[in-house]
């Protein structure tokens, strides 16, 4: 991996110029991304346009705001924050110069084909209306139809976060999928984690170190490494009590797949 | 929540001595327990017990060690950190004065009932081989036979950890589903999302910052709050395209599954 502070030198020497940027969204990851770039050297803001004038409010004492998508100042790179089924149609409204690039995981890149210089810049994190996250920790996924662009997606990236991939759109669509067991299916089980703990009047938060510690673990472990519990020990005392416990019909029906997958996998290689 | 540092120094006054302790077990959990207790004013480890004298070599400088079982130095607490499976089998063959605790999730206290005075004193969490860890932000889930014996727990408790909990053996169970759920199972599904980075070479720790602040969300969301993802939001032609990437069957299984549930859970409320 390169060394970003090389990089970025490199690149402001190559681009000689700060670039100009123009934020189409107003939502979490549009204000994650504005906290982050407004404060660089590098880059420039120069306008946030959103449909949604109330949301515009959060930008507009620090930059120029626009409702009107027609008619957006010139930029070098339009970063769309917007929600995945509006990117393509928006996308076609737009007359730009510059490079037009999405923040979406989810959708390939050829939805803004309409369009010469076009990207991806993919912060792969889950934001949350109000928090502010720390850029610096979150990678960015980047992807351009040209390497001039995706060398100036990527010092844009470097000037916000550590951690700057090329991803194209094949990569970028597993790693999304990967993302939904990750982070969707791992958080609808904390939600069934929560469910048992209230049933039993017991304190959720209990298991919070817990379940930060499971993903600390694999700053030194594997996933298959770190792999410990009922299942993976064959332990089928332990699984046939768990099951008499859970109440919930779906809750059961998950507990048996997931502990026969553990099961299956580790058998394998006992 | 009581403050511990009150505590302390109430229990200290009622009990108006040093504590002393002896740990029965070599392994992780006996590891991070010496760790903790041992620099503590308010307790004395006496002994380490085990019969693994490799083992217990990792103790041996600082405090006694024992393979013969039968003949421990007498103490106040004798904590037993062995694996679920002979704490009913070496509890039988022990024969003690003091308060005899395990430190299992998932074994009853009655598994301990040829002694007169038992407890359990279990620390929710999981702990690695060699991974020393802060045992302030444990919770620790004590129970006894005699409100005196949990108190003496709950004092122990708070000269190592900031939360201390009293857990009936039943809540213990549901905790321990419960951590099933959150922790196994979890873990399972950061493995199938390796797996899939790996089949198209992206770096899987690409996903560590997401996976962390997926945890990190649960002290300002319920996990219901935050559920985002395409079962949520019902995008059938995403769910449909990811499933299509799956190439492992036993993936696409639990992709299905805990699709369905998310969204079964969600659209009763729409």
């Amino acid at each position: 991996m390169l060394i970003f502070s090389q990089l970025t030198a490199y690149y402001s020497l190559y681009f000689r110029k700060m670039i100009s940027i123009v934020i189409l969204g107003t939502g979490n990851v549009a204000q994650n991304l504005f906290e982050a770039l407004h404060k660089k050297d590098e880059v420039k803001v120069l306008a946030v346009a959103g449909r949604n004038t109330d949301a515009l409010n959060y930008f507009s004492n620090r930059t120029e705001v626009f409702t009107d998508w027609t008619h957006l100042p010139k930029a070098d790179v339009y970063l769309m924050a917007i929600k995945d089924d509006v990117i393509h149609e928006v996308s076609e409204k737009l007359t730009l110069d510059g490079l037009l690039v999405h923040t979406s995981g989810a959708v390939p890149m050829d939805a803004l084909s309409k369009h010469s210089h076009t990207g991806v810049f993919y912060p792969l994190q889950s934001f949350t209306s109000g928090k502010i996250l720390d850029f610096k920790t979150i990678p960015i996924c980047v992807e351009a139809t040209s390497e001039k662009d995706l060398n100036l997606l990527k010092y844009v990236a470097s000037t916000i976060s550590n951690t700057v991939e090329h991803i194209d759109s094949n990569q970028r669509k597993a790693l999304h999928v990967s993302a939904v067991f990750t982070n969707n299916f791992t958080n609808y089980l904390y939600g069934i984690g929560k469910q048992i703990c209230e049933e039993y009047t017991i304190d959720f938060s209990l298991l919070k170190p817990l379940m930060k510690e499971t993903v600390d673990k694999l700053d030194v472990l594997t996933p298959e490494q770190a792999q410990t519990g009922p299942a993976r020990r064959g332990d089928r005392k332990t699984l046939h009590s768990h099951l008499q416990l859970l109440n919930d019909k779906k809750h059961r029906e998950i507990y048996k797949l997931l502990s026969n997958a553990i099961k299956a996998h580790y058998g394998k290689k006992l």
